[in-house]
């Protein structure tokens, strides 16, 4: 069976990563899985593990940062969140083409480590498009938004560590293109 | 009259400032007043100019830049936000107590301004309770909540720039311990 490849899909935050991940999912042809991170935190009520999450101790979880068994980790104060290495290589193995949807600097401690990987970063049509996205429909609380647009301008300064940029001008127009950078990439 | 004091409120992201905050504006012995904004974005249906914000063209921005007339301010690629100097001066000299309830990078931009400004640093009861509220009620999105977390660490490691940090409990508690503070600082 051909191996799968691995997607790394990033962006800003409030650009839209997540709901352009559930468009590319609704087609089958990619052969897409998702990537099950592993976690320290409980579960909540209905979570299921190896389906949300795996649900790990601490003492798992170092002992897989000491075996280099994550693609990327974090570590916070309150609980720890990584990509086990073995779960997605078996994924790939199987043939499929497993995507990560994932903030900046995770993405760029996997391409470090799977520098084949197929990168893509989603970007606003424009940054006065991304400001209004981040403010939303709430009532705007000014504070809150500086931090947002500060954070996602430094974001968007690391585009050019990926192999391709989307601009996400609608959800529908988004996926279709990253479906295409996939047929091209796996056909 | 008596002159009145600059009160500087901040915390990490999701701490609950903004919630804090309109406690305390309800305590009226305190004498509170906001701090209105300067920016260069286009008022919404129903804001008003010297209500919301004082809406100005960036010429007008940047020449009050030049006159070192803000306490803080952040530019972005799409807007300016800032805080006039003179229409705090205004409002301290009215008597009043002003409030800037400010992110992280702009409460430090004040600090060094107004050095005998009274600075409150209000932090979550634990790191697990700040990554449930920044997680909330909605559908976990790893990547987005991981962001959260990894930014409102950082944030924390300022609080010792603060002169006084409070511990967010509970709104009421937390307001009415920022309350206490600031009537010590008045009488």
């Amino acid at each position: 069976m051909k191996r799968g490849i691995l997607i790394i899909l990033s962006g800003p935050s409030g650009v839209g990563k997540g709901t352009v991940r559930e468009q590319l999912f609704k087609m089958n042809d990619l052969n897409l899985a998702y990537s099950i991170s592993m976690t320290t935190r409980k579960p909540r009520p209905g979570e299921k593990n190896g389906v949300d999450y795996f649900f790990v101790d601490q003492a798992t979880f170092d002992q897989k940062i000491a075996e280099d068994g994550f693609l990327e980790y974090a570590q916070f104060v309150s609980n720890s969140y990584g990509t086990p290495k073995d779960k997605v290589e078996e994924m790939l193995n199987e043939g499929k083409n497993v995507v990560l949807e994932i903030e900046v600097q995770g993405a760029l401690q996997v391409m470090h480590k799977v520098p084949e990987a197929l990168t893509i970063f989603l970007v606003p049509p424009s940054m006065e498009e991304l400001e209004r996205r981040i403010r939303g429909r709430r009532t705007e609380d000014e504070s809150v938004m500086r931090e947002r647009l500060a954070k996602a301008e430094r974001e968007i300064k690391t585009k050019d560590s990926y192999k391709h940029v989307v601009v996400n001008n609608t959800v529908e127009q988004a996926a279709k293109e990253i479906a295409q950078i996939i047929r091209d990439h796996i056909n």
